[in-house]
This record gives C-alpha cells, sequence and structure tokens, in this order.
C-alpha cells in the first residue's frame, strides 16, 4: 500500500464521526462530503443522500450495463464514543501505527473495512459487473435516518446481490464468511423516587433509594440459568434448521479467548455452547448503568433517579419493537410501589437474519477469501448487528452476504481499537479478486 | 442583620471547599486562613493547625479563667460536591437570595451554621465561660485529619461541654435538641471481569456483564423486610433504653415529607416506624452506581469494571472498621465464579452515639431554644453523622449535645441547598442567648 493511501486512511480516520451524540455533527458531515470527493477520484458516480440524521453517501459506476448483474456494497463512517478517554494510549482520533497495526476509534469498524474496499473501487478500471457503494453514517446508533430514505431510494438501491463489509474472522489464518447477525433494540430505563436528591443519612431507612430499585429490577432480568425472565422474550423465534447448521462453524477457542480478553466463559446459559448462546440465543445487556454521586471522594446522597442503558440483541423471528415493549412493560410491573419507571426507546432498531448458505454471492466470496488466504473458509454468524441488513436487503431486493477482516482481539468499540495495515492490503486484494470472480 | 454581615457570609459561601476533590485544595487552603482573618476581628486568639488533609482553625477566649467552665464549639467549612450541577437554578458557588433563602451549596450544611455561631462570638464583648471553637475542613469526608491529631491538641480542646452546631427541626416551629447521631463507614466496590470493555455483539451471551453482577450483589444486601443482608451486620448493637425513647420524639408527619419531597415513605424496614428506621437503625445505602456508557446515545458495550459508592450508617456499638469489613467479605464471597471484586475502603469512619438526654448542657440548650423560639423544645436523634463527634467528645472529655437551624427542606448535600436569613438571625440569637445562660 502506498504512503498516500495510508495518508487517505489516516485523513478518514480523523473526522470524529460520532453519530450518536449531536456534538459532532460538524465532524459528520464534514466525513461524509470528503468521502464523496475521495470517490470522485476513481471511476464512480457520487452523490451526497440529504436526510434528517447523517448524510449517506452513495457512489455507483453502471458501466457493466443492463445485461450485468449489479452487486450493492455497504459500509459506514460513523464511530462508536470513544469514552472512557483515558484509557487510549495514543488519542482515538490522531491515527498512531505500533508494530504495523493503526490505533484509532473506527481503525477497523468501519473505517478500515470501507477504506479497502473504496481504495479498489477506486483502482478498478474495468467494471465486470455493475457496481453500487452505499455509506452510511449512522450504523452505531441504528441506521435512523437511512431507514427513513430506503423506501425513497429503492430503484437507486436495486441490485442482485448485497455485500455488507463490517464483519470478520475468528483468526487471521481462519477465514469466514458472515452469514446471519443478530438485531437489536435499545432502551434507557430511568427510575424515580422522591422529587429531589435526598441525604442519606436523614433519609436512609425511609427512602427507597433508586439506585437499590435499579439493582433488584435490573438484577431479576436473568434467572439461574442465564435465560432472560421477561415475559414473551423468546417469542418468535425462528429455529435454526439442519441444514444451516450443519454449513456453520460453532468452534470456539477457550483458551484464544482467554488469552485475548483474559477470562474464562463460565456463565454461558444453560443448554448452549459459547457460540450458540452469541449467535442464536437473544440476549439482554446492561450497556450503561449510573446514578448518584460517582466522582472522586464520597458524597452521602440517595439520588432522585437512577439509569441504565439496555439492550437486547435479536435473533431471526423476533420482532425489535414488541421485544422492547416487553421489556418496557416487565420493568413497569416489577418497579416497587410508589417509585416510577419512564423507558426512553431508542429509534435504531434492526431485526436478526441469517442467509442461504449457497447464494451466488456466498459461494463467490467463500472462493475469493479461499484464494487470497489460502486456506478454507468456514461459514459463521455473529451476535454483533447491522441494524439496516434485513431492510437493505429487502429495499434492494438482494441476496445477501457479510465479509470483512476484523478479529476479535481489535478492541472495536473499545479503547484502543487497532486494525492491521497487513489487513488493510488484503482487505483490498479481496475486494479486487471478488471482481475478478465476477467476470 | 447587618448588610457587611450578609456580605461576610457569601465571602465565606464563594469558597469552593469540597475537600473530598483534591481539585478544590486551594481554596479549602484559602477558606481557612479566610475564616483566621474573620474570626481574629473579633476577641479571640486564633490558629490553624497544619494537618495532612485539610487545615483545622481553633479560635479561644478564656478570659473567664481557670475558675469557670469552658465549652468547646465545633463547625465545619469543608462542603459536598455539587453535581449535578445542571439541576442548580443559580451557581452553587455564587450566593443568591430567593424569597429571604440564600440558596449556595454550603449555605446550611456548615457554613450557615459556622457563621452565626461565628458571629456570635465576634459581637460577645464579655465571655462568661471559657470558650473555644474548632472549625475543620473534612467533616464531609470523614474528618480524617482531624481525627489523627486529637490525641497532640488533647489539652487544647479539653472542655466540659461540647456543642456541634451541625443539626436541624424536624419543623421550624418545632425547635429541638439532638441527642444522638449515626456513624457511618464508606466504600466503593468494583466488579471485574475482562482485561478490556467488550462488545456487547460479540460478547453478549458468552461474558458475564460486570454491570449485571454488580447490580446482582447489591440486589441481594436487603431481604424482603428490608433489612441488610450481611452476616453480623447487626452484631454489637446498643438498644436503646426505656429511659432514652421516652425523651425522644419519634413523631413523622408522612404529609409533610410527601409535600417536601413527593413521595410517600412505603418501603420502611419493617417491625420499625420511619425514625426508628432511620435513628435507630443500620442502613446500608448505594450512593453511587456506574458502569459502561452513560453519555448521550446509545454505546453498545459490556464494560470491563462496574463500580458502586456504598455507604453504611451505623447505630451506637457497631464498630464502622469491623462493619466495613463484612460488607467487603461478603461482597467477595458473593462474586459470581471468575469475575473479581475489589473493595477500597474509605478512611473518614465515625461511630454512632446517643448522649445522655439530661446533661446540664442539654437541658441549657433545650431552655435556649424554648426561649429563642417561644415554644417546647424536643429531643430528637439524627440519622445523619457527625463523622468526628464521639472522638472529639473524648478527646476533649465533654459532655456532648448536637444544636442547630437546618430544616428537612433545606436540600442539603443536593442541588439549590437554601438556608433562611431568618434562621441565620435566629441562629447568632440561640448562641447570644445560650452565652447568658451560663452566666
Amino acid at each position: 500500500m502506498k504512503q498516500s493511501d495510508i495518508d487517505d486512511f489516516f485523513t478518514f480516520l480523523r473526522f470524529k464521526t460520532i453519530a450518536t451524540d449531536p456534538a459532532y455533527k460538524e465532524d459528520v458531515v464534514a466525513c461524509a462530503q470528503w468521502l464523496k470527493g475521495y470517490l470522485e477520484e476513481g471511476n464512480l458516480e457520487v452523490e451526497i443522500w440529504e436526510t434528517d440524521g447523517s448524510p449517506v453517501v452513495f457512489a455507483q459506476n453502471l458501466s457493466a450495463g443492463p445485461d450485468k448483474e449489479t452487486l450493492l456494497l455497504y459500509c459506514h463512517y460513523d464511530v462508536q464514543p470513544v469514552d472512557p478517554l483515558d484509557e487510549w494510549i495514543s488519542p482515538p482520533f490522531e491515527p498512531t501505527v505500533r508494530d504495523g497495526e493503526v490505533y484509532a476509534r473506527g481503525a477497523v469498524d468501519n473505517k478500515g473495512q470501507c477504506f479497502y474496499t473504496m481504495l479498489a473501487l477506486k483502482h478498478l478500471k474495468d467494471f465486470p459487473i455493475n457496481v453500487k457503494l452505499v455509506i452510511e453514517g449512522e450504523e452505531e446508533s441504528g441506521s435512523v435516518a437511512l431507514s427513513k430514505i430506503l423506501k425513497e431510494k429503492s430503484a437507486e438501491l436495486k441490485a442482485d446481490y448485497l455485500m455488507i463489509v463490517d464483519s470478520g474472522f475468528e483468526k487471521i489464518d481462519e477465514p469466514a464468511i458472515t452469514i446471519g447477525a443478530r438485531g437489536i433494540a435499545c432502551c434507557q430505563v430511568n427510575v424515580h423516587e422522591a422529587s429531589c436528591d435526598l441525604h442519606s443519612g436523614w433519609a436512609g431507612g425511609i427512602a427507597y433509594n433508586p439506585n437499590k430499585a435499579l439493582a433488584k429490577m435490573l438484577a431479576s432480568l436473568h434467572d439461574e440459568k442465564g435465560a432472560v425472565t421477561v415475559p414473551g422474550f423468546y417469542e418468535g423465534i425462528t429455529p435454526i434448521s439442519k441444514a444451516e447448521r450443519e454449513e456453520i462453524d460453532f468452534t470456539f477457542d477457550a483458551a484464544y479467548w482467554r488469552e485475548l480478553f483474559g477470562f474464562e466463559p463460565r456463565w454461558i446459559e444453560k443448554g448452549y455452547t459459547p457460540l450458540e448462546a452469541n449467535w442464536l440465543r437473544p440476549t439482554l445487556e446492561i450497556n450503561g448503568i449510573w446514578g448518584g454521586y460517582t466522582g472522586s471522594g464520597f458524597k452521602t446522597v440517595i439520588p432522585q433517579t437512577a439509569h441504565a442503558k439496555v439492550s437486547c440483541r435479536l435473533v431471526p423471528g423476533q420482532d425489535p419493537d414488541q421485544v422492547v415493549k416487553r421489556v418496557e412493560e416487565h420493568l413497569q410491573s416489577i418497579t416497587p410501589e410508589g417509585l416510577k419507571t419512564t423507558v426512553d426507546v431508542f429509534p435504531g432498531h434492526g431485526r436478526g437474519f441469517r442467509t442461504t448458505p449457497h447464494s451466488r454471492i456466498v459461494d463467490l466470496m467463500e472462493q475469493t477469501y479461499t484464494g487470497v488466504f489460502g486456506k478454507p473458509c468456514k461459514k459463521i454468524l455473529i451476535g454483533g448487528t447491522i441494524p439496516i441488513a434485513v431492510e437493505l436487503g429487502e429495499a434492494a431486493q438482494a441476496e445477501m452476504v457479510l465479509v470483512g477482516l476484523g478479529l476479535p482481539g481489535d478492541l472495536i468499540h473499545a479503547p484502543n481499537e487497532h486494525f492491521g495495515l497487513d489487513r488493510l492490503e488484503m482487505g483490498y486484494q479481496t475486494i479486487l479478486q471478488a471482481f475478478e470472480r465476477f467476470r
């Protein structure tokens, strides 16, 4: 990879595109503009689709002509928030190379994967199939804006294949195609009692501390088997077929996991292996909890309100709106008498899905990865979410596949996210060679 | 009260004396210096006792002579932290008068009460008894520094009576003397699993979320009766005697409470009235809880660590060090296997106490309040803590009483803390008239 390409990648990484936080709106808009300029240097027509949220960058080259098939590629330029900031070794928006790895927020998710995809398209002179590329700016907060314009843009998005470049492998020498992902539904829970903060000396023993109430409520959301206790939570799940299961590699390497993350998984939902629990079972997580005094030293307060951010990862057959409604109703029903629970539902929901394990695009990418890596390519699912995936696939009427070169140790969503320069090059090769296979 | 006195009070309030947070060290030191200068304007010898924490201001007038008794007064100039800052109507360190109430952090606790005490001493020309005044700067974080020098300063502190001016009434027309307070022991709980933050998509179902572990652990600390489940928590408690109980007014006005704080207490420990629960029973409160993402929008993280600040209010007979050790051991014992709990014990512990209901100082202050307010004076306990009280009483070898004009609606420790200018005047009169009764 040329130094000028790395410079371009670093420019891309420096945009603080934390779209979930309105404070970064300017960076989001500037990044979309930069992407347009960058893509226009290649053989692509580029437009920006304005939305009521982040702009969507759309590029295409239809030179293959109406007789040829069309491939729609999907990436995103928004990134996760960066806190806890003090745990970053180098600043999250100042890309820094250490031991061949680029450290920056978005290095992998998804700017790294987006960049090698763009680089391949830019270098492509002769397009064997028609190509469309959509790069959105709200994946990390639920793709709300893109979701709203899908109908209106369905003609532009129409394609035979949808390739989402936002996935990865378990290990670098075990290439894999992702044929399904979980969905998501998120909400914020707020538990209130008094009309003001109280002093824990003169109110302790009289008030019901909302921190305690919230802890009790959240603690009750899983039973002793690790299953979610919200009534109806598991309703409607489409079981995995025997044929699907046989295609998917559920091998979990506990030693590798321990080496990467410093612990041994011991609390898997009873009756499931780790990857079954992560891929085939919906989960409910407390992504954030806060209430009262959290600063230095001590403050003996009984807070007026305590909060939690709760997300559910969903599997095929579950309706995100229904699930979050059930969580809300259940939390209301278990609120201690006299206290009040309010639930703010976040709009960015997404359905879980599994694609057919043997579509043309799946087979073609399997061959591509096998070729590039010189190793047999596995089929896997992911426990994560591409919120727009199902809707985008429906709008484009396309067969879907998820690809990408992320690795579990890349620390996506966490401090010190990083992506190897070697993988940037391999990703570029993967996209180029996939096009060759379309000839 | 003269405008110049109010100006002095406001100068006192403007010092940001949040001693628990090292960031405010300069304000703490400057405030102690200002207090020295202010007290020197009166008929008092003043010194600053340097400590390894906040300086202690000590003033005295021993002109009554060795044949007369000695009264030691105690106040503090440090204040509680101010967050949540955005709930303050006017800035916490810019005192603002609305409807005759001074709004500022420390307006009551304890700068208001300290100020009227100083003002009375300053105006006193002829001292009927010997007077000593200690104003410390770490009451809100456990009086650690003062505690360390008590032995060394026991000769200076020696007194017949110790009057702690840091208490209050339930209602302004129901004056009360406080004859006991609860103690305190505080710690921070940290629950860890992975060596880094995890993505809740690809780790959800595999990792045990520390937020969930913490919620489960904290939720288990109270049983269905509202009692604390930590083994040995209630050991050693000195029961209240019949004679003590008959002196103390346990009347609780639920309607008044609801009006002030917007809720009806329904979760009192079974078998106790609200004020029995607050005054005679030890409690365990979660003063703060935090883990994962707590900012705007959403971040689907499984955090590496979750935290809580836990305080126990203690009653006579409980040893703070023992209690916090038992809390620590219990939390360790209920940590889910494979996770790790660390507990940081805060040094500022204090024992609970009850004084004799009919000492000379208690009777004298009872008469004083009855005189100033023209109403019978009750005897009460408080659920709050004066961490140094027991040790200071022992060092001074003095009979103790707690007095003050705080009211439950003053919002001490909370946003919009306030104190009436009328009460500032009444407090001043109370101290002056108490001295008259010593003649």
